[in-house]
């Protein structure tokens, strides 16, 4: 292992995360909550421990092999939540550092479960920095490491593939460190839009605008106020945020297929097609079945539609106390937290693309069991899937679950709570989405776990953000072996 | 398809199942409980509809293809269900047709979730056939069909296959036929013996130790008490029955090794040692976290083994009622209710082989993210395991998973309970438990249930034990079509 390049690419992202706690610093000085003097502190040890690392250690040869880049990519997400949660104990806001870490971490994986209990009076550059954990970890801070320090990186195809959601990275363009940064200028662009549309709509302060703004973008779901995006009671905030949670959930690289005019590529995505076909059925479903609650149509599709694409993106903000839903309708939920949005998105979850490829090759073998001698292909995108990947899918998969009955096994050791919720925690934070059912639901929040399980909870998402795998090898014997 | 080959063997397993309740109605004119009529009727029907498929329709070919073997495992069992139901209904017990075939679905499978709330002066004829189909369906009624009459099935293998729980079907002997007899053989030994040591206890009447031992032979878990195995408050007859519901939840060519004096490959295999490690951790596990509550080691220890190898040999009998035991004790039932016990038992589940080969599929996908270019054999049993066989396993787990989570749905579309009961409905059914948590928890049973959640879980049950894909190809459109 090139340990100096990983010591100096960890420096580099210390001096980033300090950069990144800028804006939250100016937002404080002008709100003076009184809360700069948490924020600056941290900058500081951020700067004091980061540069010496960047600047001295030379490492002396500048190319990561793919056991370095995962290792990277998973010290570079602990470290980052590590340093992030400071503010939030400097400041006083979560005094407890385990607190802190799982608000961090659940900040960077865009999940958005939070411990934060009672939202009055919060300092607004601290709460600053917690939504805006989501906007970096939404599209990753490797990917932002990229676009900033190509040179640095060399040619980083495995950090880029460990960050980035789903089964392959689509390159869009042919230099790593530019696919990087025209993603980023797409990501801010698509932020801003929103930011502008919840102002001009009128019912959010131009603060609460971009708080919700960088949580939509990131789907993470961080809010300010404790009933979440419930607090405005504004069907034109409930659409704009509906709308674009779901733009959030869809594949980037075909964002940039309508930049440069290709039309064509956009509209023919199976991808995408699975991906609202998902949605539609959802949105209709739940509108029916909290029909005879809400009493009125169009109530039951505001809120449903709103809670579909909050879901499905793994957003997690909430209108409506879906705890109470019918069960028919819950589970609806329940299957779209496992499933997620598109692969290249900032959402979590399996993803669209391996939902869809599993159901293909479900469907292939149970053709093959009565023509055993048939050979077929599975198609996706209009191209033949090899078997190796089809494979890797379906164990994927398999880990996924392992992850989440493991996970609801080792928090309910702390014997706190009941089986719904100990497995929709394991779920909701595996796939990132931010609530789940019972004492997790969207009315509650995670601070009634203890240390342990909020801990577990925190490498759960982890896992979840970085796709299983680059968390997975740091508990592989042969990672830490010489060679 | 070979039609007429396929209605000749329903006819033949309908004349079987005629044979098949014979000893019921022994039992039925020895108690004497006026139960004598509804199986004599029921026969009646069997032999006269049976009888002329078997004996006048003659197929041009006698071999039979896979497609045909998949079709009439698929069948054969919907059909038995449907007939076994009959004494059910004309004796008066369940007078509701859909109560009736989901208790004698529940009975072949070998779940033995119940439907009846009321075991007060239940006709004993018909209680013994009801576990009688539980000992009838824990080896299979084709396999029996191939004991019977090998002449008639050809080379069959494809029966085996599609009903012999595993990835794998062991030929320990040449000829099918007598690979189903010995195996046969074998299971009556045992299950004689289980009654014996049963009858010898004292505790028991010879007629209880017949129904329990079916029920664990069978690893089906029907007793002829509302409150189970816990009636008898017996430590010896908890031994015995913790003990058997293990030794039924091992591969049955083990067996045979052992029988031909082969004591190397039966101590030797991998599974067994996986199945026992796996029934050994959940042991400690539940003793230790259920200790506080029974205050004694003894106890703990004793209602511990009797719910773990009743619920990883997917019996389901009860001697504690669980749903009121710490979460984390429940968690552990909840994981071995998806493994299982081996391959080739009576067991249902996922099984042991599976479970340990997605483990080292897992492991090894693992390792290959970071050293990508090393090539890598999962071994099992000493052998190389081909990568296509690995693939298979995890598609199969993907869609156990979605069958659960598909069926919880479709049931919770009658709002009558809470996901905890919904979900472990679906798992216990899949896995053919018997019991789950909350209103299916192992004090309550199945009956709350609507019509339309019956028959899918009836559905789910011959899924599950039919290893999913029997059924499925039913729904596949290329199987009712022509060549």
């Amino acid at each position: 292992m090139n340990k100096k390049l990983v010591v100096r690419l960890l420096g580099a992202i210390m001096l980033i995360e300090a950069m990144a706690m800028l804006p939250a610093l100016i937002i404080s000085f002008i709100y003076g909550d009184g809360d700069a003097k948490a924020l600056m502190m941290t900058i500081g040890l951020l700067l004091v421990l980061g540069f010496p690392l960047w600047r001295f250690v030379h490492p002396s040869e500048s190319n990561l092999r793919a056991k370095e880049g995962f290792v990277v990519v998973a010290l570079a997400w602990v470290l980052l939540s590590a340093f992030g949660a400071l503010p939030f104990v400097f400041s006083g806001m979560l005094p407890n550092f385990v607190d802190a870490l799982f608000e961090a971490v659940s900040g960077f994986t865009t999940t958005g479960a939070s411990v934060v209990t009672d939202f009055e009076g919060l300092p607004r550059g601290i709460m600053f920095w917690r939504s805006f954990t989501h906007w970096i970890g939404g599209m990753g801070v490797l990917v932002l490491t990229l676009a900033l320090l190509p040179q640095m990186t060399g040619r980083a195809s495995h950090l880029a593939r460990a960050e980035s959601p789903g089964p392959s990275f689509s390159k869009v363009l042919p230099k790593m460190g530019d696919t990087a940064k025209i993603m980023y200028i797409i990501y801010g662009i698509l932020t801003l839009l929103e930011f502008v549309l919840l102002v001009f709509v009128g019912k959010m302060s131009v603060y609460d605008a971009a708080i919700h703004a960088m949580g939509t973008a990131g789907t993470g779901g961080f809010s300010n106020y404790g009933s979440s995006v419930a607090a405005f009671d504004s069907v034109a905030v409930d659409v704009i945020i509906t709308i674009f949670m779901l733009i959030f959930g869809i594949n980037f690289a075909l964002y940039f297929r309508l930049l440069i005019g290709d039309w064509k590529s956009f509209l023919k995505s199976e991808e995408l097609h699975w991906y609202l076909s998902i949605v539609c059925l959802s949105i209709i479903g739940i509108t029916v079945f909290t029909l005879p609650q809400y009493g009125n149509f169009f109530t039951a599709l505001r809120y449903g539609s709103f809670q579909v694409s909050s879901i499905v993106s793994t957003t997690g903000f909430v209108t409506a106390d879906f705890d109470i839903w019918p069960q028919a309708a819950k589970m609806i939920l329940l299957l779209i937290m496992f499933i997620g949005s598109c692969a290249g998105s900032t959402a979590g979850g399996i993803k669209v693309v391996r939902v869809a490829l599993l159901a293909k090759h479900a469907r292939r073998e149970i053709g093959h069991t009565f023509q055993p001698r048939k050979v077929q292909v599975v198609r996706f995108e209009g191209k033949g899937v090899e078997e190796g990947m089809l494979s890797q899918v379906a164990i994927f998969f398999f880990v996924y679950i392992a992850l989440i009955l493991a996970g609801s096994f080792v928090i309910s050791l702390e014997g706190l709570y009941d089986v719904e919720t100990n497995l929709t925690a394991a779920i909701t934070c595996v796939s990132n989405v931010g609530p789940g059912f019972g004492q997790v639901g969207p009315t509650c929040n995670f601070a009634g776990y203890g240390p342990f399980a909020k801990c577990v909870l925190s490498l759960l998402m982890l896992c979840g953000r970085l796709e299983l795998f680059p968390i997975l090898v740091l508990f592989h014997p042969g990672v830490w072996r010489k060679g």
